[in-house]
């Protein structure tokens, strides 16, 4: 049983996304029905869409930064209501027995966690679809409560780009008076300087390209470091206790690992790939010193980072547009031509609808 | 003020070693006189002695492994008296009043802490020379307690490949049913296996040769795991919470690394040098694991270490040599031929005194 709905889909790695009638299932007893209000564009959409990282099922819909109203639930449903601002994140579903899920990190699930696009439910084995699209079927396991004093399309990102940041940095304890360096400024960059400062620490930005100073300071930041400058560099040996790296591609760590402190630890969260240059275990060996890598987060503590984000008036920077636009907005994002998060208003897919 | 002993050093990095005059401080008031009765012999011993790591001060007197009895005390000596069997490792001082220093952490001064030979006294400025004498004069902060029931000779490598694999196991800590394993089995392998073992970890050796099953199950080990059969690896896939890495020369972690579980670490203890071929982030982030290092440990650590080693009985396992066979014994080090550390009897330096 399931019902008819509209959403954007690549056809094929090559071809631009437009619309694609989809089949979404009828809710099962805990289930819950979702009407999209907002969703967030990530780099992982873009790439997933063009099939970047080789394992694409087409056609995708991507789109796993969804905010929306509930519209309808199952039987067994008990956490939400018709009527409900909610967010359904990167995973729609888990193993839920293994030793990760039932310590809340069903993004490390040992069976693998299901993706809320680009994947298969693994229940009925139905592909499942992502949020650029009018309604999402999800198990009340894992929607988020959307706390009522966010706003709803700047906060879209936080359930990829917020807990992605948001995670490593209560892992690795990140409190007042903690120093926090943060690498990148995009759509993950400019959100780990929010979180690290609303958490008490004091926090640095390094850039390659001068003259972000102003805009660094606004996100939060206390400081920002040029990393082609050797005297910059040298100013922060030693000093910081986590570095947050965002950067998505390639790129030499060594000269950030000089800046950690004794037992410090640099967190990749962007790059999925080697790491070249090589690493030098010099830094490692003398201070003690860790290069660790950390995903999303669990459905508990994406609640948590939601309700943190609500108490301390954090959002997304972001720059709403109409779903016609998202073509030429996979374009401005090659060119990190966005401040810093575009998010969809999905009242623009109705002008489609027949 | 000094006086004058014998010891063994290499002249020139081309040179055998051979008999030396040294000159010894006389102590000053914190100062702690020690006969030497044993030294261990570790690979830097022979690194520093041929200067590989190209900042070598010649003549070099090597040996930080260093047990002997106090034969006379500074005015100030509070805590050694003449008659005590005592233990120095790897360092003889450092600032004292870093952050550091402050921890008990000396080995992470910030300052830099001074090393037991091809150092520099940080008072005088006169060279420190090593184990490989008659006498040492070190400051009782830096002069370990060697409990009675170790025996002296089998207790002299705890003092670097003890403490080296020790540390990490603490800061990590492994406890009863921690899942350890050790990459390599020379020195400090062996005695991160029987110090694992000691601390009630299930502890497994990863071997590249077949045939060390009962070699390392009489080390402690509860199993062995073949590292290039790739069944045996598949079986231990997100097995291990810690993986202390020996292996001194360039080697793929990779596949170590999806050996850890969750949240696990593998910690480079013998690798001064590049991560080649590069690490992979993907069993990083996919499983928040970290690659870590760690330097031998500071001098509250290593009292630690030599009482819980008099505690559980856990020596080195040493082949005892007299000075006159050192440049033979570096040699078959260069081979992996001993099990598992030379110790020279300094009784044999005796024969050479005028
Ligand atoms: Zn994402
Ligand atoms: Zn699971
Ligand atoms: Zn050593
Ligand atoms: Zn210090």
């Amino acid at each position: 049983m399931s019902f008819k709905i509209l959403g954007y889909a690549a056809q094929t790695a090559s071809s631009a996304l437009a619309t694609y009638s989809i089949d979404r299932r009828d809710p099962r007893q805990d289930d819950v029905v979702i009407d999209i209000l907002y969703c967030g564009v990530c780099h992982s959409d873009l790439h997933q869409a063009r099939n970047d990282w080789g394992f694409s099922v087409f056609p995708v819909v991507p789109g796993h930064e969804i905010i929306g109203k509930v519209v309808s639930v199952g039987a067994g449903v008990k956490k939400f209501k018709v009527g409900d601002t909610v967010g359904v994140g990167c995973l729609v579903d888990s193993c839920r027995h293994c030793s990760s899920c039932e310590q809340g990190l069903e993004q490390y699930c040992k069976e693998v966690a299901t993706q809320t696009y680009n994947d298969k439910d693994r229940h009925d084995g139905t592909p499942t679809y992502g949020g650029y699209s009018e309604k999402i079927v999800v198990s009340e396991d894992f929607v988020l409560r959307i706390p009522d004093n966010l706003d709803a399309k700047s906060a879209a990102p936080l359930l990829c780009a917020g807990i992605t940041t948001y995670s490593p940095l209560r892992h690795w304890d990140v409190k007042k008076g903690s120093k926090v360096a943060v690498v990148g400024l995009g759509g993950l960059g400019h959100m780990a300087l929010k979180l690290a400062k609303g958490m008490g620490a004091e926090v640095t930005l390094f850039t390659r390209s001068p003259g972000k100073e102003d805009e660094a300071r606004r996100l939060g930041a206390d400081g920002v470091v040029l990393s082609t400058n050797p005297d910059q560099m040298k100013d922060v040996a030693d000093h910081f206790d986590l570095i947050i790296d965002t950067v998505p591609y390639e790129h030499d760590v060594n000269p950030y690992l000089s800046t950690l402190n004794l037992d410090g630890t640099l967190v990749l969260v962007g790059l999925v790939g080697a790491l070249n240059p090589a690493v030098s275990t010099v830094p490692l060996i003398m201070g003690r010193k860790s290069v660790a890598g950390s995903l999303i987060g669990g459905l508990p503590e994406t609640q948590e980072m939601l309700d943190f984000c609500a108490e301390k008036g954090i959002t997304c920077d972001v720059e709403v547009i109409d779903i016609q636009y998202i073509n030429q907005a996979y374009e401005r994002m090659l060119k990190s031509d966005v401040k810093y998060r575009f998010v969809i208003d999905m009242a623009s897919l109705k002008k489609e609808a027949v």
